[in-house]
């Protein structure tokens, strides 16, 4: 794609959950239609999309079909299969492109490749085996967490180890899958920037937000965040390092430590992120137009924000709760269509509107 | 329905236009789903709706199994064939009633219904012949406006009379049909209030817009209006008045021309509303949202405004022009999804942040 998208444009979705879902409407925005693409029945997308393909990643005929459907094809979630997307890639562009997915599906690559920007990461070892597990431990100490290297989301995948003793009930506790330990941080917060860069190079970026997690999942996103001046400067300036070094296209979320000594990424999820939702009800061009604007080709929105946002995610039984929420008229809800409120499930979230920004 | 749309709720609208469409986004949202009842192929609404129905009004089965289909139905456009609200309404609830309709299909009626109020219109004659608009000529005096009772919008259906010879030409230029003659208003300006009414009665409108027409069509809506203190507060209880006499239930759009004598109604409309499309972006609860939860019996928003805007329509090959649009940052850009730009036709708008409200 040289040309920007026009409108009548067609973007395909790899992913039909929420985040997909509020990729469309922020398309539909724009005049662009979209095409879902999702393995499982009725998603929350499907409720705003024109066209909606049922099938599993592997199906090949499906994703090339889904492909020649669309002008561009983006993703929800950074754990699509590498084969699905080399098909795609085929027959029409992929943002992000598949190195920003690389990197960011395996911790031990998003680590090597962030410490080799220069930028501070936990200390961290590569596990294949309980051996590399028990040397890992004996030298970067405990406590610590034992991840996955890929899947994880929302805390799963991970196990905290508070003495060496407990190396082979951690290693049994994600199935001897191919592992990262990282080592203790001592930070007093979370913040995240949600920047973008659109396929002529120009770099955005939204307000740091503070994030709040709640049993391993975000709970809150507080906008402005606590930061000093110059955090916040460190915070923009190494979001822009990571999406130039990737040749980044699209939205981008970085997770980011608060420490004494500065900041320490976290991780890097190269989609909209959940602590970007606050942009919705605080920016006149929010993380998801964001992100369709960037993968169009069309220039990007300034990331200004007019108001102070409190974003509350609504897990399983608390999106219930509508009738008391919606009684706040300075609160933007946002629900997601999902059928069940399953424990741990995000059904929604709300925008707190805290003040003029 | 008694008890508030939950979650999953369906709602029907009539119309796949562009209000339809951002009537379906709203809805989404608030977590609910939609079914677009639409005669025309490939509609605005389509692209972002669960449930499509294709089939005209007089379709008696079809609009059967769409109000079974759904908890709600609402429309976008007020000329609806009563025939098929009358098959809906033995089916599930039809949100704003009939009785507002009614009056606000036929400019008589409607004129009838607000002088009824205390409120003022143009001075008007009701014509059903040549002879009764001779008389009308002059008793009423020229320049005057002769426009058909029913199905007018955009300034169809309207002739402009400069002179009482024109009468017979102006008649036969709307094709004899049953019309209204209305007096000339010399006003200042035309400001248009949404206002808002839940099914328990709470009334809410937003801050008046200022319109400027051309060519006959909404151009653009100014937040806030050019209104004294004083004006300000009898746009807002003349439409409370409205909402209230109807027994109102959704978004009502009133248009207002300003005199030195005070403000004149020139028309209201059952439905969100293009002046309104400025609320997109600077409220936290939009017109279509409050549409939505006021059908569904939700808690309205207050229709506090964070931001003044300037809302501007793209008319046929306007919207071509997203480009240079789109570079403006602090522009909220919304296009319809329309396939064809003709000449006259609503494309999309364009939402101006212009400062803090």
């Amino acid at each position: 794609m040289t040309e920007p998208l026009r409108p009548g444009g067609k973007i395909g979705i790899l992913g039909g959950g929420q985040l997909g879902r509020m990729l469309s409407v922020a398309a539909s925005r724009l005049g662009l239609q979209t095409h879902i693409f999702e393995p499982g029945t009725n998603p929350p997308a499907a409720q705003v999309t024109a066209e909606l393909t049922t099938a599993p990643y592997s199906d090949t005929a499906a994703i090339r079909a889904f492909a020649k459907s669309v002008d561009v094809v983006t993703y929800e979630f950074e754990n699509i299969p590498p084969d699905a997307l080399d098909e795609i890639e085929r027959i029409c562009p992929v943002h992000p492109g598949l190195t920003a997915l690389a990197v960011s599906q395996d911790r031990v690559k998003e680590k090597d490749f962030l410490n080799g920007l220069g930028l501070t990461t936990a200390p961290f070892a590569q596990i294949d085996g309980l051996l590399d597990l028990q040397n890992a431990l004996s030298k970067i100490g405990t406590p610590a967490i034992l991840k996955t290297r890929c899947f994880g989301y929302d805390g799963k995948g991970q196990v905290r180890i508070t003495d060496a003793d407990q190396a082979a009930a951690a290693f049994d506790a994600i199935n001897a899958a191919p592992a990262v330990l990282e080592g203790f941080i001592d930070f007093s917060h979370e913040v995240s920037v949600i920047g973008a860069r659109s396929i002529d190079g120009a770099v955005v970026c939204f307000d740091p937000g503070e994030n709040v997690h709640r049993d391993g999942i975000l709970h809150t996103t507080t906008v402005p965040a606590n930061l000093t001046s110059a955090q916040h400067t460190d915070a923009i300036i190494l979001t822009g390092r990571i999406l130039n070094a990737l040749n980044y296209v699209g939205v981008l979320g970085v997770e980011l430590f608060v420490t004494k000594t500065g900041l320490i990424v976290n991780e890097i999820a190269p989609r909209v992120h959940n602590s970007g939702h606050w942009t919705q009800n605080g920016c006149v061009i929010d993380q998801f137009e964001q992100h369709i604007r960037a993968i169009a080709g069309w220039p990007l929105g300034d990331g200004a924000r007019h108001s102070n946002v409190e974003m509350i995610n609504l897990i399983g039984d608390e999106a219930l709760n509508v009738d008391a929420l919606a009684t706040d008229a300075s609160t933007g809800i946002h629900l997601y269509g999902k059928a069940e409120a399953r424990m741990g499930r995000k059904m929604g979230h709300i925008n707190k509107i805290t003040g003029s920004a």
